[in-house]
């Protein structure tokens, strides 16, 4: 059926913003509020994924047609509309996420989405993602191109930057030449429409297919699966829960198609005792400022810190609990957030984890609980490392306690993939031994380590690793965050091998396409041209 | 039970070479003469894969405190050690596949193998697989990093190349800093296991730790997929049959190991009227060194010629029947390969294809088919494409002809993914609509893309791309040969944020470790130091 009911939200696709073929409706919620939002957003049946693929893929084939300064053009386009929608677009995020309006949603994550459109812009107009290299001798030559239709789900927590049709994948996904179906988060459906509206202007001013953007707000998790796993699909990217990643993992695993995850983290951050003797008290500043920003819905917040029993871990300790205690709790992004924050705690509290404060009931006028600290020894830790990282999403964190460097060694070994591992020592050096042994085992286990630095704060950086092992993600080899790293996920490695001259792509000409392009000319990295 | 008959070949794990926990035996075939040969082999329990898991994750941790020097003495010793034990080696190898002693086994497959182990060396000592990238400004430095021990599981056609103990896929797990348990292929464990001899010596003697490369030479395939799924395993390499392959996959992708794997590829190659009509002799000649060069038992074997219907084709197919019935049948690798063709044959006649020649019996005096070559039209492909794409892997090829350039694009539409394509068009340029409209539609398919030049034949270059979409391979951004680009799919990336100094690894330190090893510094490629 397709609904005639002028208050449900029109999809976008094939460049048309038309009813959705409907399997039902839904609300989001207003989490400052605890109430429902008037607006009403289709859940999409098959038939709307199966035209927005059909669209897409011609729009991939016109993309591939198109001279990639095209695309960088659009990007800035959209980039330059984000900002112009900024007060509309901080109002609906606002309502539908209860972020800070500012310095939040306006200052930080908005500016930071669309400088990462344009990074991701300029990385598409000189092709340096593409990792051109040319092999005089041999006759090849080989580039990264687009692999097609890309479907990007968002998370919660990023209404922005992260959003499905602005964000990191999305944005990668575009530069690396592909079409993006967006798969809006259910909790901020109207800014992820209203950024949608602001894509398809772009387009439209730029000359771009219609299609290359579209959107649907929520389909069954069949659907979702059977979407991730089309044959006409090119590649996934999503970031959200473990268990609906992990399913779409699965279909799309089994029919060959890549799909790039970012999962949940517990974060570690390791502080010494040495580094708690000098300057304890100004880690547990940076610690709380890191920990109950953004009511700590970050994907990179330190929800377990190590510690070595002593005195300064009990003053440590002490003065943590008093500020989360004291500290007011933030409003969370929605009640399933609120929900499930209340579920992971007490399934802490369960394996045996000591309420230090909050754990309590969740507020009746708004999404929030209050903030909570839990601890529990490396040694209960070692009996059940699983449970004891579930991950608990919100403004909560775990200290663990272990009685000395070595058994805090053995429990880094036990803990799964991270995005990240902060490591707090010494600033005099005196506990070098100790930082040896812990980094030793904590690299490995994380995208990114850290040293005298909280994790939140995920830089756009051609540095940046934001990924790490599984489950962290699903490869340790991709980042979400950085250019020219996150395009090549969206890329498909293509030998060119005695094609002849005027037949190769311009990227990968004698001439060098732009006069900035880095490629790999008969080993030596090169802006020239090849002679 | 661990066996104490001494005909039973030993296995290699934690550096000695011991009786294995054996669930059975086996015994390889000479398809010289289809007789078993003497040698008895272990097929390894689990107690076997877990003991060499053990050591190789003391392995990992020893290769990682190494400087990665020290590795690429290793490789080089390795590839010295196999030169010299060329004799010996073509020996075995020629008995337990068939494939010609000279040139083949011991001046084209052996010293590329010896020269894929030196390259290897190479990119390990420079570093400049790793993409080491450094960001002054942010204070965040990356790096790919070894991701632990990686399982290799060797295919029957290269017994050098593709070996799991000296091969493409163990080179570049090796320079990439990992321990190798290399997985035997079942048709040729003698060779395998005189290969890791001169491992182990090469080991010894440069001092790596010992179980940096283990040989195990089978499993059950439930133990197989244990094997790639274990928490110790970091990733796997897999080349061999699709069946086989996936079933790995199936298990890695469940345990979130990255697995790669290079499966069957019918390497469409597509020649237009006008090139048939300018140099069809040529043409003929060039596709039949290809097809039955070592029996057509090559990944990038030539397997589907795309043509277009009229005079010129009818030529070229009289032709290339005469010399498929002309030219001897040479020797299958395994009375196994055999069984298969023979069974791919009968699959594509029963699905309409024509035999124009060879399908005949088996051989019984050696591993042997005729030479076989079937035809069908574009239109009996457009009806069952998955099913004309059945792989006859070895001496036999499709002719495929299309009505017109239109229909044959149509076709190449329904493709699969394929390690290779090529283009055959007129060398005046009288065709380029054709060529145009060809190659935008079969460069998404394949790996490779050639011009006017038939599949086999892989350079090992930088700008190689032995890999393509799915199920050619597991990943289309991921090449099994080339350097840097095999390495870094047995890479971490790690990321290095605000970390101190003296604590960076040495490729990220201001200095350049070797003064040529290849960084991205704010965005420019340098061998320079930081500043």
């Amino acid at each position: 059926m397709t609904t005639s009911t002028a208050t449900v939200r029109p999809v976008l696709i094939a460049g048309q913003w038309r009813d959705a073929k409907v399997a039902g409706t839904f609300q989001a919620t207003d989490p400052n509020k605890n109430t429902k939002l008037e607006a009403e957003f289709p859940v999409s049946s098959w038939a709307d994924c199966d035209e927005a693929l059909d669209a897409a893929v011609d729009a991939a084939a016109q993309l591939r047609k198109l001279p990639t300064a095209k695309i960088a053009e659009f990007l800035e386009r959209y980039a330059d509309r984000i900002e112009a929608a900024k007060d509309a677009l901080v109002e609906a995020a606002f309502s539908e996420t209860g972020l800070g309006k500012s310095p939040r949603l306006a200052d930080v994550e908005l500016p930071r989405t669309s400088n990462q459109l344009r990074a991701a812009a300029k990385a598409c107009r000189t092709g340096n993602w593409a990792m051109a290299t040319i092999d005089t001798a041999a006759g090849i030559r080989s580039v990264f191109e687009p692999l097609g239709p890309v479907c990007v789900f968002g998370p919660n927590n990023f209404p922005f930057a992260f959003n499905s049709v602005s964000g990191g994948d999305f944005a990668a996904a575009i530069a690396a030449g592909n079409p993006v179906i967006g798969k809006a988060n259910s909790s901020h459906p109207e800014t992820t429409r209203l950024l949608a509206k602001e894509a398809a202007e772009a387009l439209a001013e730029t000359g771009l297919p219609a299609a290359t953007v579209q959107l649907i707000y929520r389909t069954s998790h069949a659907d979702g699966e059977r979407l991730v796993s089309d044959p006409r699909t090119g590649a996934t990217g999503y970031t959200g829960s473990r268990g609906a990643g992990l399913t779409l993992k699965a279909a799309a695993d089994k029919a060959g198609k890549p799909i790039y995850l970012e999962l949940s983290s517990v974060n570690p951050v390791v502080i010494t005792p040495a580094a708690l003797a000098q300057r304890g008290d100004a880690i547990v500043s940076e610690f709380m400022t890191s920990v109950l920003m953004g009511t700590g819905q970050f994907c990179t917040n330190p929800g377990m810190v190590m510690l070595v029993a002593g005195e300064a871990t009990d003053k440590f300790i002490a003065a943590v609990t008093e500020k989360f205690s004291s500290s007011p709790a933030g409003t969370l992004l929605s009640p399933a957030v609120a929900n499930s924050l209340a579920s992971s705690v007490k399934t802490l509290c369960d394996f045996g984890a000591e309420l230090l404060t909050g754990g309590g009931q969740i507020e009746t006028d708004r999404c929030a609980m209050a903030n909570t600290l839990l601890k529990a020894t490396a040694k209960d830790f070692l009996g059940n490392p699983e449970g004891f990282q579930t991950e608990a999403f919100g403004n909560a964190s775990l200290l663990l306690v272990a009685d000395n460097v070595d058994q805090l060694c053995e429990a880094i070994g036990h803990l799964e993939g991270n995005l990240t591992g902060c490591v707090y020592t010494a600033e005099d050096g005196s506990d070098e031994d100790d930082y040896a042994a812990i980094s030793f085992e904590l690299a490995p286990k994380v995208g990114r380590l850290l040293n005298d630095k909280m994790p939140t704060g995920v830089a756009v950086s051609a540095a940046m690793n934001h990924g790490g092992p599984y489950p962290a993600t699903g490869h340790p080899g991709f980042t979400a965050v950085g250019v020219p790293g996150s395009l090549v996920r969206f890329g498909k490695l293509t030998s060119y091998d005695n094609v002849r001259p005027d037949r190769l792509p311009a990227i990968l000409g004698n001439s060098n396409p732009t006069g900035e392009t880095w490629r790999l000319v008969d080993g030596q990295w090169s802006t020239s041209d090849v002679s």
